[in-house]
């Protein structure tokens, strides 16, 4: 259990210990966002929040708690669809998941909730630095999420924050096998990496929060997990 | 290269042998499209479409090859977005994706493009019987195809044909390590092993078409890929 103030590179760092697990060149560590929203302090009672008016009509189309919404409100800079349930918004850090990623789950006093971390690109720098120069090696991070999916069914993990290599490795301009030049082929790698995590933690975010992944080709850059999504003006959906 | 009326399933369990591999229950074999596609000789000369009207309007509105979007048009239900250079559209198969599916590459003569399979359930299904009674073990498949996504950038691999294990974990009912019942927990098993494999072949679905996957926690079932999508009705965004 993570507690806030806790220094989650040496957690981790002692639980690779612990088991005896060392740590490679390329490497790459995908950390569950809960434990680090946790150690940051991210929680929040719901007794402590004052609902808007906005906040208590949009609670009541989407039928849900309005001081969840007004936190909800509070995250992100655009609703994009609300239904009885289901109220999805663009989170402030560009993504479009559900309730704004605020999670009631896996937390103790069932008032409370806990926001997502308030930069999960900084959080994959530092854990990186922080993990690299223990074991010596140069690693990649990846802040993981899950979030549902428009036209698919399921949550599916992704990468909210990312360091230590590029989120999408762009493989326009190359060639295939035929010699014909691609177009269209841009591969998210740290969604690929926060996906195949999430085939080892199932969805016990808690109770597995480090997965490494090893030998997964990936490509030297810093653009950081807002790469990874469409802005508002390219976005065709949200 | 596979070509049209190849068994499939022999070349997964030759190349297996060739590199020494055996197959162990549970493992799951993720088989690019594309290759299955060839196999049943799905390719179609462009220069035998005959364009509708309704193609050349869109393919204006796309800028894309009239001739192409007839094929489009006869593999899809409804046209979802369309800009210049994109076509999204609902294929007969259920999903949302690109070109329903249709792919210029890997293909050695570039008036030849290739649809999907036109059963992938179907090819999961015989695939799964030929490969697990060849080593005698209990297997999983996937046919997995690449798509993009709302929201988010770059393709990433899906499942469009799966047997032998539920595509969608379903753990809602169940409990969080507070012993709070988790409410909206569905994991996308078959679609996190089908992005997972794409750790490994990158783009070049050609090149390294079959990954098998490990130690994934999968549950008995037979849904099939038709299960991850939302039905028309319930997706909120196509």
């Amino acid at each position: 259990m993570v507690r806030e103030g806790d220094d989650v590179a040496k957690l981790i760092c002692a639980a690779l210990d612990r088991e005896q697990l060392d740590l490679f060149a390329g490497d790459v560590v995908v950390v569950a966002s809960k434990i680090l929203a946790k150690a940051e302090g991210r929680s929040v009672d719901l007794e402590s929040v004052q609902p808007s008016d906005a906040a208590r009509t949009l609670a009541q189309d989407a039928d849900k708690d309005p001081r969840l919404v007004q936190l909800v409100l509070d995250e992100s800079t655009h609703v994009s669809r609300v239904r009885a349930g289901v109220l999805l918004v663009r989170h402030r850090l560009g993504f479009v998941s559900a309730n704004a990623g605020i999670d009631r789950s896996n937390i103790e006093n069932t008032s409370q909730v806990l926001l997502l971390p308030t930069d999960p690109d900084a959080w994959a720098r530092e854990l990186r630095s922080k993990i690299s120069s223990t074991y010596g090696v140069d690693l990649g991070v990846v802040v993981a999420d899950t979030h549902g999916r428009a036209f698919r069914r399921g949550n599916l993990g992704v990468a909210i924050g990312v360091s230590g290599f590029e989120p999408l490795a762009d493989l326009r301009g190359t060639q295939d096998l035929f010699g014909n030049v691609l177009e269209a082929t841009i591969v998210p790698v740290a969604d690929q990496l926060a996906a195949a995590a999430g085939l080892v933690t199932g969805e016990s975010a808690e109770g597995l929060p480090v997965v490494v992944v090893r030998g997964a080709l990936v490509m030297p850059g810093e653009a950081g997990a807002t790469s990874l999504v469409w802005s508002p003006e390219e976005d065709l959906y949200a």
